[in-house]
């Protein structure tokens, strides 16, 4: 196989937005929501809830938490999203009530169909059940569900399902104990 | 268990700093600090001492380091802080002399005991001795001691003290050879 | 043996440019290339150009893209330069054509030689060849080749040289199968 991006095409995918809310986004995140200088959590959640994000009572949202794109983002109630994490939803994110997705952690929704030449996009949703904990550096990868209460631990990916109330390390993450 | 968020209560946990000083710190730091247009050492040194950090001779700060506790840091002489790397100090870090932190690394002290619904907090303090280099990307968990002249590679998970002179790889990472 | 950081130099390591160059690189780089502000790839790819990159024809370069020293980065035709990847490039790094780099992915050319008191830099080029696909968030270390149509999965740490057509996961990434 010889692989061609120039053939590239973003095929059926939807961007779930125009192109001018999609810039306005842009310029709005980068100037108020994922900006380093702004930590008023009230003006982050009003504008992503303005832009479409669906959010809960009581979101906790730290500093340089960046979200790709709000209109396919929802959330329930008292949840926390550490300093840095990052939501790269070019597909649907669901995240649960009780959801604690700790720092410079990633939701990876953008994947390609590495057998194919021009890699066209395999884009898959994230759902993310109640009372779970995404540890800090650590990965999420396209389609994965994680059920209720499991936790994946520092700096670890995961690549499949993770079952309720099960504690997952490393890379790929594995079963390790329950919680 | 049914984990409740909205219970969390900081508890006894001590900032080490007033109100005043971390707003004060937020803005110094993002104005100036970690601030990506910055690339003067000797003012980034004062600033961080002037907020609190113990530092020796011979610092060399990198780009975009990322300080959360100025008043919870220690640092020995002729120490480097690489681009990007990130203190996340909640609670104490100390760092002794001729210690390398690379580019990307993560000292994470914050942690949540996950047994409890309200996940209260679990901080604890890193310690990383003399002689000690912490690769590219890797991450320091909470509660660590790094003992003299250890190496954590690149990409890599602390969990456990790492002893003296031991090279360690992997999530979580486990002893691989002598230095 | 005594770690002495104190006593490092840069040896006859040869950044690339002169220290104006890098001053100017420097500012350019922070306010208008990996300044999250700016959404426009054109500006990012002659900016590049003019600091001494080789870029082929339909690079495509996404937010917050690092590159340490333009002067020492080669880059073939139609390809993908993933959001906040970071090419660390004290040394030179080299990439083919159709290639992705994902985002957060970090080329690393860095390195000391741990045996030696005052750390010396042990530096090296990178080589990434066509068709090569670079995971979100992994690492490539200094001196490795990836060979054509190579992939390295989200999260791992490639630390030797990847075969041809060859999946690697893991830290240290390990062949897993044909891709």
């Amino acid at each position: 196989m010889k692989v061609d991006l120039g053939g590239f095409s973003t095929g059926d995918f939807d961007k779930g937005a125009g192109k001018l809310k999609i810039m306005m986004w842009y310029l709005v995140n980068a100037l108020f929501v994922r900006a380093s200088w702004n930590p008023l959590m009230g003006v982050k959640i009003a504008l992503l809830k303005a832009f479409g994000a669906k959010i809960g009572k009581g979101l906790v949202i730290k500093n340089e938490v960046r979200i790709k794109s709000p209109w396919f983002l929802t959330i329930g109630d008292n949840c926390w999203l550490g300093e840095r994490c990052w939501i790269d939803n070019l597909d649907k994110v669901s995240i649960g009530s009780n959801v604690c997705i700790s720092q410079g952690a990633l939701l990876l929704t953008g994947n390609h169909d590495y057998k194919l030449p021009t890699m066209p996009y395999r884009n898959a949703p994230i759902v993310i059940k109640d009372g779970v904990w995404i540890g800090a550096n650590s990965t999420v990868c396209p389609g994965v569900t994680v059920h209720e209460n499991a936790i994946l631990t520092v700096g670890s990916v995961a690549t499949k399902d993770m079952k309720a109330n099960g504690i997952y390390q490393g890379n790929p993450a594995a079963y390790k104990r329950e919680r």
